[in-house]
């Protein structure tokens, strides 16, 4: 049996807004899943190798639910744009250049690198309609260390015709074909993928929802991000009453359901995902940089909601998830002013857990490194930050959510595997 | 006659939302002032060396123009804690630590090679109250290469008595000490630092008064960030209508005086500073940070008001000056939400000026390259990131200002000296 014992600092996130601590703790895992996070090496493992990382944070790794593999080379750009104007001058042209696979896999290498060192191990990504560069993506994720899942995008109207979008029966066709050609990756995993609403044809919608149901595959899409979109969605589907219905009638509606932004998501809205058990994934980054709005996160989360943290690249201008944990803080806080200061902020420990163990959640885990959850961890070496005080593990842990430190991952750890060794 | 001439894809800011691009151009200085931005070599610098940068980008550095050193240890730390709380928990403990000059030494070395490094050339500061580490504050930043202002606090009420407080007496008698012992220094300059109203009595405030119109110094200090700051104020000045009016009456209201925040300035306050010539410093990291609130920067300007950035280390997370102009686009988005999207949210050649141009003007420059401002430039290597397809400068522009590149910063020049080189 396979044993891996780090031992560091450990902090980790049990509960919305509560941290666990263990100094000088032991982190162990068998068979690449873990036993348990011990103050003293229990007796069994005696002489079994250490990796003492001595006075490191060991944190779990984070979890992003949304985000745009295509949109990976457009970093940051075309911001002064609203969202449906974004996505026809830079989305989709960028999106359109994964018809060529070579191309795919020198990009798709990169974000698959930079996903890792940057310690996020789980994702819910969207590719581009392309069945080829999807299989890529997928690849490239399962060689790096990557685990979680990838959908082939679904996109059969509205979009840039000749240029980056499907022919309904294509888009079927290539969906099934791309299900038969990943089935033997591991870690990674398909998820269907209408774009959102105003880009599939009923047809299509029917269509998914039907596979999805056959086949037990999750599904993930974009809700009530933007208001220009919400009225679009109104006009195209007259019979539902809320955006969310769009995707419900098809049978895309459970908790295998990952629902990308719900800034506009009113109570009924929200409590229609509760209800069902679908995540709602906050990007905060995106959501502030395309003026889209501001997410009303504590009455999700007051609500019992499942709410889980995206970096939604590239509306998003940030892969780190630590600079994405920092976003959500400031959204909770431009919410706060919004409602007149009547809304809490979310507290750094809060914050932590929707990017880590809320996030994780959706892959089946327990919050925090909780025993029988496959080993997901991050290394963070915080030396080489001035210590104005001797800080508590709490205030460090706030301090590398805002701080960017260069090259301070030490080591991470995917689903039991060491993916990342700074040494 | 000495001369500077870097060859590169030139990009400055000529005024408020516009650019001047000049690609393979050449930025040209003689003695360390700028004599022009040329398309061809003029004539008559034929065989003089070209520092030729290819195809990077040479651009104005950055003025940040309020900013805390002695809170450089605790950057990212507190942040779940409104103003007046983190004051007392967190900012006033770490600036005590200053009354230390080795402690002193070690972290302000540091802060000037950081702002340098960060492409930061000209600077409005605050030390901490401490003479002695306000002196070493600016040799260091003088050694560095950093010019500008730098104050020594005043503060003799409302802070933490025998741990960081003066009694009113040492206030004045440090501070003209201060002065007499900063004047050999050439690219640093002494500023007088009230450290806000709630912390200067009256007697203190009145003879910082004076002495700013006896010796022609400017002056730095805070105003109306905070709705409970304010309220204050106006307990411990029932005689003055608005916040700025404290500073007014003592004489410390002109065109060399630099307020930070201006979160809550109304219309009268603004138009106040307009009036006067006051420069208002927008801090956008800080104000979102501490949930201030959000300035009213679209006002400012469509008044005419002279607006900079700060960083506000350690209200806000991040020195580097690109993440600041990246905090004001965020800033000014969450603005035009609050206003229901009837503000305009700033574009990146605004937000550019801002941070650039607007904070220069402070210390006497014309906006851009202008000829005859001192050569304050950064050359910055973008090639390490993916072309989407091929970028204006004006593209990449944007994407420096968005994405944090590692070790992309291939040169800076403070006025007219070279003060950093990758090589």
């Amino acid at each position: 049996m396979a044993v891996a014992i780090l031992k560091g600092t450990i902090v980790s996130a049990p509960a919305l807004g509560k941290l666990d601590v263990a100094e000088n703790g032991y982190l162990i895992a068998e068979d690449g899943r873990i036993t348990g996070v011990f103050p003293v090496l229990p007796e069994q493992y005696a002489g079994a190798p250490v990796e003492d990382f001595g006075d490191a944070l060991i944190l779990q790794s984070f979890a992003d639910l949304h985000l745009h593999a295509p949109q990976y080379p457009m970093l940051g750009m075309g911001m002064d744009l609203p969202l449906l104007d974004w996505l026809n001058a830079y989305a989709f042209p960028t999106e359109a250049r994964f018809a060529d696979p070579d191309y795919a896999r020198e990009i798709y290498q990169g974000l698959a690198r930079e996903l890792v060192e940057n310690g996020t191990t789980r994702v819910c990504m969207f590719s581009s309609l392309h069945r080829q560069a999807t299989l890529i993506l997928m690849e490239e994720l399962e060689k790096a260390g990557v685990t979680g899942y990838v959908g082939k995008v679904n996109m059969d109207r509205n979009a840039l015709p000749g240029v980056l979008e499907e022919t309904t029966e294509d888009s079927m066709g290539e969906t099934l074909r791309w299900l038969e050609e990943c089935q033997d990756l591991r870690h990674i995993k398909p998820m269907l993928t209408p774009r959102f609403t105003p880009s599939c044809t009923d047809g299509l919608m029917a269509f998914l929802g039907r596979l999805a149901a056959e086949r037990g595959l999750p599904v993930q899409s974009h809700l009530s991000e933007n208001r220009a979109e919400m009225d679009w969605v109104r006009e195209l589907h007259p019979d539902c009453r809320q955006y969310w219905e769009t995707y419900a009638k098809y049978g895309m509606w459970n908790d295998r359901t990952v629902m990308a932004h719900c800034v506009w998501s009113d109570q009924r809205e929200r409590q229609a995902m509760r209800d069902a058990g679908v995540t709602m994934v906050h990007c905060p980054d995106s959501n502030q940089n395309l003026c889209s709005g501001v997410a009303p996160v504590r009455a999700m989360l007051n609500e019992g909601g499942k709410v889980a943290l995206g970096s939604d690249i590239a509306g998003g201008d940030h892969l780190c998830m630590f600079d994405v944990t920092a976003a959500a803080l400031r959204a909770s806080k431009a919410r706060r002013v919004l409602d007149n200061w009547e809304t809490d902020f979310l507290t750094v420990p809060e914050a932590w857990f929707l990017a880590t163990s809320s996030g994780a959640a959706f892959f089946g885990e327990q919050p925090g490194f909780a025993p029988g959850n496959p080993l997901h961890a991050i290394v963070l070496d915080d030396s080489r930050l001035p210590q104005p005080h001797p800080l508590t593990p709490a205030e460090r842990l706030e301090r590398c959510v805002y701080l960017r430190q260069k090259d301070a991952v030490r080591a991470v750890w995917s689903a039991g595997r060491k993916v990342f060794s700074a040494e």
